[in-house]
């Protein structure tokens, strides 16, 4: 037993409705992208918008309020207790901070803003998304001001998704990629491959469909016991429980990698959910622990693993197998086309070389908006300057350029970082990881995954939220993020 | 604007939690049923449990009832805002009057008696269920108790799924089908076909699938906008809202008419659901309003429409496209094969003449138990007795007799009546509608069904609960339920 305490017990038989809550309103948001009709879409909103109500209600409940306050006074909490504790104080401090209204205006704003934000895009109006914009960012500042900082108003947000992570954090981390990764872009860049015909060439959904499932048993994804693979407009993974965790993909029709990778991505947020300690089922501790260590997870995934020459020799006779056009191809040729380096407007797009400028353009421009040093009016220009600075090209229009990303619309400022963060930490991960599993890359090359997930299980997933991100870093690995591992990697991989 | 009283729109702001709640836990049912993972079962039975009794929270809150009344005292309603208040007296009176200990042990004990008669019936071992039984009418006693009744305990219980009616509506109405109803089948059975080829061919089932979404296109079905089909082992159709209403059906590899009417069924109850006032959404009376009235949809499109002459003929081109073996029976085919009656064992199988006496059996053998008149250990007994005297054949093991149906082990007593009163006033609706609407037939043979879409809108569908069932009937048709409409329905068309 995790949890021994009373008061905790008696915690965590109060925290089940707000888990169902949770779970229902998890899995409303999956229907609405996989299944639901067209014009179901607004009962469901309103039904959301109730549930969110009641689920806010039950947070801020005196009572439950009381019972957590009582509960952290005590001493000899166990360290699954004292994880419950931690992250029920935020839950209920992020709830009690910002008043209803407040996030009521927010909620109605951002569901406007992304029907307004598609029609802009399409339409390649920026103005039509730029009033908006502006209200999302006066919103966004006044939940700042709520919530509160030492230092800066942007290390109220960023926290929201990367506990702990404030704007010197991310300034130091940007600061030592961002000269490194120019200077190795360059130098990739004049020897390495930058396209690859299988980028153009169509495919049979189905076939895909099918080598998407034949990899994800191979990776040893628990399809039909306690997961699931569907299909909606932009890949995403939920977990609504220990024994239900679900994955998207999508099938564009050609370059079967975004689907492939997007799958295998996709595995690595889904893993992680599903080798959390079953005894934290229900709890508030049963979800991973933040936006950049669950990305760190899908990245490994995709990157370190999906990414190497040994996963395209271990897939490669599944391909042959079910793709046609596959035979005039070698695993040489797909480890090449998964990895073509180009400088690129579309962040979703980006190779693993240029994908971190992508978010720290992003990251510079919402830190100048949150402070008001600049105004939605600057954004384009400083958008395309940016560009250029980082990647050297420029967007010719706004949906390539500053429209491209649905994020703000949905008023996630201080979310992307942690992409970044994900990005480098699966890096960093992954030279423990192959330093620490003897034969890492022979595992990989003959389709050995269960050591791999032990180890992840072990290091990472089973704590859950139990530990905040620094913590969970330093007790695993000894050490926080550090870029160099991330650096060395690229080094080694497109430049030796 | 349906709803203009100031204190019925508080009312409905209120109620919107309450519809949230029951619109999450039906799309968490029907989740259950088609897609959830199978170890999601522990987390979405504890989450469905949360969100009861926070539904029974809100549904007898003191304010929230004392609203009801005040607005119940007022003079002027009109018909919908009293629509709105009998529904909701009705479910305060429910909620309120059963303990929520008795609640709670009822949803225990036919959880573990669901499992327990799954296991029963596939080891043919009634003894295994019995105990489970012993309890689950005891408790349904009390609960007839703590709801009250005039005349009889099965009163109280048969009310919950037809409002109004009792064991005197119950008993003239089985009274006045149980003779006529022998006699027409021994005459039926002197020339009528008693089965077909058909019933053991083997399809494809991507094809019938196929064909099933080709017919429900041509009886108008919304796939996409506001439906959906999908696949579960027992159909049903959950009704989330205005927007979005879902079907499901199986396929189990031949004999593809139990595919094919359980669509045209389950079609019938997704058009009373999509065909109600859309003004009422979301509010206490946008739902069919009673189990009988319901199933009367769905019989009237299974049987008058789908088991009609004319149907066969609209549907066979279809067919004929579809299924290869098609080519070798004709129109005329389909209609025999549609409608064979021969007594069998068991009910879901049944045709529409025997169909009843399954019910009657059923019925018969609830109120005894409720009065306590027979027991548990007398139960397979009676059975059989009962389907010698009503079907002349008795069952050689308890899993074609006492343990077929899931009803009783989900602690439904009072519900199978419905079954019938629907499957009559299915033909009584068909007998008034194919004089009202002209050239009835020749519009089925055709395929153009929107008339008799309009016609069940404007005398049922757009209703949703406004009225309970006897008034409606009343109101619409201009009598309450009067078998000999279903009578005469069978002799003309299996005696002429």
């Amino acid at each position: 037993m995790v949890f021994e305490n009373e008061k905790i017990k008696e915690i965590l038989e109060y925290y089940r409705k707000i888990w169902a809550l949770n779970h229902a309103s998890g899995l409303m948001g999956w229907d609405m992208e996989v299944y639901m009709p067209k014009e179901g879409v607004r009962e469901r909103s309103v039904a959301q918008g109730e549930l969110s109500m009641l689920l806010h209600q039950l947070i801020t409940d005196d009572k439950f309020v009381e019972m957590v306050e009582k509960a952290a006074e005590q001493e000899g909490l166990n360290e699954y207790e004292q994880g419950v504790i931690r992250v029920l104080k935020r839950e209920i401090k992020h709830a009690k901070a910002i008043p209803r209204e407040v996030i009521g205006e927010l909620s109605r704003v951002t569901g406007e803003a992304t029907m307004a934000w598609r029609e802009a895009r399409e339409k390649n109006d920026y103005e039509k998304f730029k009033p908006y914009l502006d209200k999302i960012i006066e919103l966004e500042r006044k939940i700042a001001d709520y919530l509160g900082y030492e230092e800066h108003p942007y290390d109220a947000l960023a926290d929201l998704f990367e506990e702990g992570y404030t704007v010197r954090d991310y300034d130091r981390f940007f600061g030592e990629i961002e000269k490194p990764l120019k200077n190795l872009l360059q130098k990739i860049m004049e020897n390495w491959p930058k396209e690859h015909p299988l980028e153009s060439r169509e495919y049979d959904k189905e076939k895909l469909k099918k080598v998407n499932l034949e990899i994800l048993k191979l990776l040893g994804y628990p399809l039909e016991s306690r997961a699931r693979m569907d299909v909606s407009a932009h890949p995403f993974t939920i977990g609504l429980g220990v024994g239900d965790v679900r994955i998207t993909t999508r099938y564009e029709g050609f370059d079967f990698k975004r689907s492939l990778l997007a799958v295998v991505h996709e595995f690595g947020h889904a893993l992680y959910e599903l080798q959390i300690s079953p005894e934290f089922s229900m709890s508030p501790i049963a979800h991973g622990v933040s936006s950049g260590i669950h990305e760190s997870q899908s990245r490994f995934w995709e990157n370190i693993i999906g990414r190497s020459k040994e996963f395209a020799e271990n897939i490669y006779p599944l391909l042959k197998e079910n793709l046609d056009f596959m035979a005039e191809y070698s695993p040489e040729d797909i480890y090449i086309y998964f990895n073509t380096v180009k400088p690129s407007l579309i962040r979703v797009e980006a190779d693993e070389v240029t994908y971190n400028m992508h978010i720290l353009l992003r990251y510079t421009l919402e830190k100048l908006m949150i402070t008001g040093e600049i105004n939605t009016s600057d954004l384009p220009e400083l958008w395309n300057e940016k560009m250029e600075e980082y990647l050297g090209i420029k967007p010719k229009d706004y949906k390539d350029g500053v429209l491209q990303d649905i994020h703000w619309s949905l008023g996630s400022i201080g979310y992307f970082p942690t992409y970044s963060l994900g990005t480098v930490l699966a890096a960093q991960i992954g030279y423990h990881a192959s330093r620490d599993i003897p034969g890492f890359q022979e595992k990989i090359r003959s389709g050995e995954y269960g050591e791999i997930r032990e180890y992840l299980r072990d290091k990472v997933h089973r704590y859950g939220s139990m530990y905040p991100p620094k913590e969970l870093l330093k007790k695993s690995f000894g050490e926080e993020v550090e870029p160099r591992y991330f650096l060395e990697y690229l080094e080694k991989k497109y430049l030796s």
